[in-house]
């Protein structure tokens, strides 16, 4: 067996996205995602999917370079090798992340997210190699299946006219009743039992009433509303206290931990001066979760002793891996903060890979988060599936996906023959398409 | 390949310890290790090391037969099958643990101390069915050698007179210049050019000058002291006052997170109080090291809050093994506390552990603690070796030992014709062979 890594490719793909709308703009019609392989000595390819902008890409390229003959089960040396490569400061600083509101851009973060891609491909391959599910390289699957929640989008029924695109069959949802309707699908298509709401979107008391709308829709079924950190301060404060005793967590309501600290702190505060008076069993607020002031390991320590977030939606793209994921449960864990995922658009090598370390996390008590449903192209030879809302856990050797080049060869050709305007996602510009007017709005936009 | 687990054998043994000297007592003159060896359906044998004394065995035992057909590479499942040994309370409430001041005892930590000696047998098996060194196992090592300190001991020539033992030629240490000489030794034979000294023995003044006798002896080489706990706040700031200047950290001056917390803001305190007065370039006090009030993911969250220490001396026996030593190292990085590992007595099984974990940390800046240059016993067919104080990290499948049966027949008998009476450490009652009216003192000692 020779774990010597031969060859590594790189391609960078257009996947079709449908109009969702969020706090910054609206979904472009493709986005771009980035295609990892890795060749070992003995012929095996293991695969990886990350973002697929030009500044990872950028970073890619000589990282990939760096990674030939060196051995596949050197996952250590991803990162030091990784800090060799130098980033451009222009993609840093004074940049503002408009595609996946990513939280923090810094040179250590770009390097993690491209570090995952190649991390998860490395654990294919060497999984491959060595006749074991990537779930047992990370220690072994404790659950034998993975539960996802629908994750909920406002969306127009089709792109600006005029716009190259493909049709997606999801309707319009820019109401309460286009939401819960949008729900139904989704727990129709794919057995989901809890719904996140993206927000952000409309005016506060219109997401209310839309979550109230779900909650009578689906009783009993957990509830998020992720305004992307929209709202300010007492805007979070009204929305949780109004919707207090049915959502199952608070995503980002206010942007970074200073404000999302002060949101935990008064939530806190009200609930004991509630007690107080009498009012005994009402807990002590909603639970705040976050993807956007905790999104790399130098952030932790501010927020856990702040107890600015109850829960840490990991994003194994830009923490760096699978077993930088497993080390943030194990630091949630510690500080008594649940741990659970988010998701940016992604293909079927990320959702796999999503499921191989949820899995293997003991104390996952959410639902993880899925754009997965959205993309109805892919890169592999079968999709994989939701069943009651599950993705079950593969037991075939790596992640137990197939690469489709077909599919891959005809994605790449599309961003080939892109101008270079959907190469970088930026849901603002493709908002101005059907708005020229339209800026991202200056948070708290409410 | 067949991982499953088909055998698993539990061989408790003594091995012979010298008159090491700490604040409970002396080492009896044999001390209790438990051998596991984990055996899969392809006839492949893994080793792993941990506590011998009854409260380990009892459990050892039962766990055992649980691992039976699972997989070797199912590591996540051992904690869960742990969970499901009961724990005699009466093991972990109101009893000292007088051997190892190996911190807090309580349920999980014991089923951790447990799960860590099968942890290592199945990564020891796993590597060698996968022809892989456990580093890789563990994502691969970032160096190649991995760096000890001599543990200098305050020691008798002899255990007392009438008690059998193994003679050793370390002769007696018992004022600064027996250390300075067991230092020299320590240097010549193994090559270390750090020194950790065990205090809480004598007074403080004569460890004071013990540690400045090392300091001009040897000059430049980084040096700890390490009293248990046995200090009150107030001589914890005296020593460190003192010794300030040659000190690489102080490990556990006082006892428990609560008094550490003291003596480090304190330390601080006093160091902005004396840069105010323009005492500039002066550190911020002496690092303060723990393996005491810091042993369990449970306590972390306390101590990191309050600062109490700056270094984590884990020991992978009682964190849960080498995994979980990683998320604690992981854990310290994120809180900007070092890391770096303790040792009680142990075998060339668990040096060759720690070594392999050790060579996977990347940021391991202080060298860690090993007894191994003290037990001139060992169950390999080969003992591993210190070269210019460090251990080469072995590149061979598992763990890169050998376990020889002989030895281990030999060790075993000795355990078997025990009266029982050495079978639990206990240094306070091998103290009192030598002083029949010994009580382990009272902390504060000073």
């Amino acid at each position: 067996m020779n774990l010597t890594i031969t060859d590594v490719r790189l391609t960078p793909i257009l996947v079709a996205d449908p109009p969702l709308l969020n706090t910054q703009g609206v979904h472009q019609p493709y986005t771009p995602r980035l295609i990892v392989e890795v060749v070992t000595a003995d012929g095996i390819t293991g695969v990886g999917e990350t973002y697929g902008d030009t500044k990872y890409l950028e970073l890619a390229r000589p990282f990939a370079e760096k990674l030939i003959d060196r051995q596949v089960s050197d996952l250590n040396g991803l990162f030091t090798t990784a800090d060799e490569v130098a980033v451009d400061q222009s993609r840093v600083f004074g940049q503002v992340d408009v595609g996946g509101l990513r939280g923090v851009q810094t040179a250590d973060k770009l390097r993690l997210s491209v570090v995952s891609g190649f991390e998860v491909a490395c654990l294919d391959a060497l999984g491959k190699a060595l006749g074991l599910p990537v779930h047992a390289l990370l220690g072994g699957k404790v659950r034998d299946a993975v539960e996802y929640s629908a994750y909920l989008f406002y969306k127009w029924a089709d792109h600006p006219e005029g716009v190259a695109c493909e049709k997606d069959d999801w309707g319009a949802a820019v109401d309460p009743a286009g939401v819960v309707e949008q729900a139904r699908l989704f727990k129709e298509r794919y057995g989901f039992t809890s719904f996140k709401l993206k927000g952000g979107v409309f005016p506060p008391d219109e997401e209310i009433a839309a979550v109230r709308a779900l909650a009578e829709a689906f009783p009993g079924h957990p509830l998020r509303l992720d305004p992307n950190g929209a709202w300010s301060v007492e805007t979070s404060l009204k929305v949780a206290a109004e919707l207090g005793n049915v959502l199952e967590y608070l995503e980002d309501p206010a942007l970074g931990t200073p404000a999302m600290a002060e949101v935990s702190a008064r939530m806190k505060g009200a609930a004991r001066s509630a007690s107080d008076k009498g009012g005994g069993g009402r807990r002590a607020g909603v639970p705040l979760a976050t993807n956007m002031c905790v999104t790399t390991f130098g952030e932790i320590k501010e927020a856990f002793t702040k107890d600015a977030v109850q829960v840490v939606l990991s994003d194994h793209h830009y923490w760096g891996g699978l077993r930088n994921t497993r080390q943030l449960a194990a630091i949630c864990r510690t500080f008594g903060v649940a741990v659970s995922m988010h998701s940016n658009t992604h293909l079927g090598i990320s959702l796999a890979a999503m499921t191989h370390v949820a899995s293997t996390v003991p104390d996952l008590h959410h639902a993880c988060d899925s754009h997965y449903p959205w993309q109805s192209e892919d890169v592999l030879t079968e999709r994989l599936t939701f069943e009651g809302g599950k993705v079950a856990v593969c037991d075939a050797p790596g992640l137990g996906v197939e690469l489709d080049r077909d599919k891959l060869r005809f994605l790449h050709q599309r961003w080939l023959d892109d101008d270079g305007s959907l190469r970088e996602r930026d849901d603002e510009a493709a908002m101005r398409v059907a708005d020229p007017g339209w800026v991202t709005p200056a948070v708290p936009r409410w």
